[in-house]
């Protein structure tokens, strides 16, 4: 497979856009030496031994242009007080906010900068960290020694994976991780050569650099992590996605283009626009509107996933089929969206139970003491017994707002379910305003993945 | 399992409704005397060789009070011309109808009897026959040696069998035909008996009264024939009405009742309960009503249940879900009536395709290569690539009339499709009159067997 020349020219381009000046690499650096120095001086006041270190893009030189995060870890021995660490952080900027994973650190704002503070301890070996993040550190180490003279390979592929809908671990996307990604160019050498070998990925593909895996992934991608053998990087990388990344790199080999890294943006649809896609489709689009909990990201997600999965099955298992469905956050107004698009809203009053073998006596006889009222049968159809029966709920609105509360839903998002929600069925959703709302409807109906 | 003594006085009651008075015996033995007078006559005038005989039920004391069949069977010798023997038939009577199933027979009434004269070949042995029917005077001479005191037995099993819609071989029924019914009670010794082994039938019960099968057979009931141990008696038994026989069985012993041998007919339905019946339901009724073919009903049926399976397919092929579907032959005024009833008759212009895994390219490239025009799509689901494309055909009506000319419907019944046909939906078939259609819709809609 021979490439078309244009392809590095046109990699060019898009470097230009998505990598950082020298200017702005200056100031990243200074904000930094900052920061450490004032956190290094609030230990010495302290008598905390400790030492602060930067990790993450920004360490390694694999930041995306216009990305302001900055990850400075503060490190103390095993056998000291984490919490020590915690103080100095809070120490460091006026205001801040207290935020929590697997341990409490600071996020702070800084010269424009997204800045966290994060404890940890100094474990001599990654294979024995106390707290997830103990491992952070390592890998920061690990890549900075193999990543030289390759950061912009990184820069394309973390751009190249934005641009498709795949780039980031949390639990919204399940995606690419910027650690997995740079693994992979440390893995194929370069960009392009990630996306021919990902082109050709299937489920189990499994990647170990230090050739010292311990144990089995049933995962879709296995990425042992060369600092933890135990571990698999792509863990969190879900099936769907991965091959998404691996479709768009199909597609991108035989036909390069911008649009790639710099997909355009749907506009949001207007209100004829709106009406126009739901005639066209002539099915039941059921929206649930719904206040969200006040918790970050990482934990609605989940409980949003899990709410749209229960809300499906129960649609399904009453007959409704479900075309398909999605979840929206909108984090700003805290509003939930939750569209279900149905092949029919409306059913019949009369639903065909098969029951078992007629000649299994014991269980027929069951069958039939659980259908004693029906509106045709018992007969039998190809050896079972059949009986007709009135169906409960006729309509999925009906069926929603008498099950829905049973249903498992996560626990914060049925907590405000139980406070109360909105149904909008076809054209009722015209009543919903806001671009964000318009955005999410034309995400859904246009949805196309670079898939060829 | 003890029965209530009531069953036999219950049976008793029914005997003396179902058993021929002495009266009519004299009449039927007059009858038929004549008629083999008559014959031998002829022959002799003919100077033709032949044996001339009364089989099946007439001829062993096993038919119901008011059936007035008789065949009357004219055997020649195996190296002789079957044709003279069908023409002393024919000469028989000043009146007759030819027929044909394997050869040509003649049918005939005579003084209120339906005689069925038939010509066959006096062959050495069951197993040597050259057409079906000289396997007939085997079957009789057999049954009537075995059946001696057990007629008022075989009388009740066939009027149970009649009572409980099961009884007779013919292609409309699939059911059990007088020779095998006679055979389970020679097997089990009493109607009684019989029901109970039938109770507690399973698939691929066999039955051997002579100890001398010689092949396996694929069909639910195995019962080989006394007289030729290749052949299957029971090789025309639906699997479904093998146990409609034995769920009946079950419930007539739980409790008899006079109803499984007399069952009371439905009431056509008035306008306001066919009405009343399809508003309750809320599914789609779709009639198709044509010209039947000027055929038998051995010709019709097979052709019928083929149609309505094809047009099933159809449709749920085409995800218009068939809850139930029935057909109808009214033979006096040369109609047909199909009748499907639907979840809905209406589906959104969406429809969504599974495709292959996204891995692997080529399915994926021919897959994509067959839905370029896609509403929304390719995307991916469960790893799968999935398209939402625009459905053809909206509506079942829309559907049918589309396709059904090309589907396999039988030859007679696929011409008289092609001549015309009309669609009924829903109340609309309050337009098609006459007491015939309304008690086939009473059946569709009541239909409930004895099961329990």
């Amino acid at each position: 497979m021979t490439l078309p020349l244009s392809i590095y020219d046109l990699l060019e381009v898009v470097l230009q856009k998505i990598k950082p000046t020298s200017k702005e690499r200056e100031r990243l650096n200074s904000v930094v030496g900052e920061i450490i120095a004032r956190v290094e001086g609030l230990a010495r006041n302290k008598e905390l031994e400790c030492e602060t270190l930067l990790v993450g893009s920004a360490a390694r030189g694999t930041w995306l242009a216009g990305d302001h995060d900055l990850d400075i870890f503060i490190g103390v021995a095993v056998d000291s007080d984490l919490h020590r660490a915690l103080e100095l952080a809070r120490a460091a900027f006026p205001i801040y906010q207290e935020r929590y994973a697997e341990h409490a650190y600071v996020h702070a704002i800084f010269e424009g900068f997204e800045v966290d503070l994060v404890p940890f301890y100094l474990v001599e070996d990654a294979s024995r960290i106390k707290s997830a993040v103990d491992r952070t550190p390592f890998h920061s180490r690990y890549v900075s020694a193999k990543i030289k003279d390759l950061e912009d390979e990184v820069l394309l592929l973390k751009q190249f994976m934005k641009g498709t809908g795949v780039y980031g671990s949390e639990l919204r996307v399940c995606g690419f991780s910027g650690y997995l990604a740079e693994l992979l160019i440390i893995r194929y050498g370069s960009f392009v050569e990630v996306l021919r070998a990902a082109a050709s990925w299937s489920p189990g593909v499994t990647i170990d650099l230090e050739k010292h895996a311990v144990q089995l992934h049933e995962d879709p991608l296995v990425l042992v992590d060369p600092v933890d053998p135990k571990r698999n990087v792509a863990a969190a990388l879900s099936l769907d996605k991965m091959f998404q990344f691996s479709a768009a790199s199909r597609c991108f080999i035989k036909s390069p283009d911008q649009n790639f890294f710099f997909p355009r943006e749907v506009d949001p649809l207007s209100d004829q626009e709106l009406l126009s896609r739901i005639e066209d489709r002539k099915s039941t689009l059921i929206l649930i509107e719904l206040v969200a909990p006040d918790m970050v990201e990482d934990v609605i997600y989940p409980q949003l996933r899990k709410a749209e999965q229960s809300i499906c099955s129960l649609l399904d298992r009453n007959d409704f089929s479900v075309l398909r469905s999605d979840v929206h956050w909108h984090q700003d107004k805290l509003r939930i969206w939750m569209l279900f698009e149905l092949e029919v809203g409306y059913l019949p009053s009369v639903k065909r139970h098969i029951g078992p073998p007629i000649w299994q006596e014991y269980h027929v006889d069951r069958f039939l003491s659980h259908h004693r009222q029906t509106l045709s049968g018992p007969y039998i159809d190809e050896g079972k017994v059949v009986v007709e029966v009135n169906r409960n709920c006729n309509t999925a609105t009906q069926l929603l707002r008498s099950q829905i509360c049973n249903l498992s839903l996560g626990k914060h998002l049925k907590l405000q379910f139980e406070k109360g929600y909105k149904l909008y069925v076809g054209r009722e959703l015209l009543e919903i305003d806001g671009l964000e709302f318009r955005r999410f409807m034309a995400r859904y109906f246009s949805r196309r993945l670079n898939i060829c």
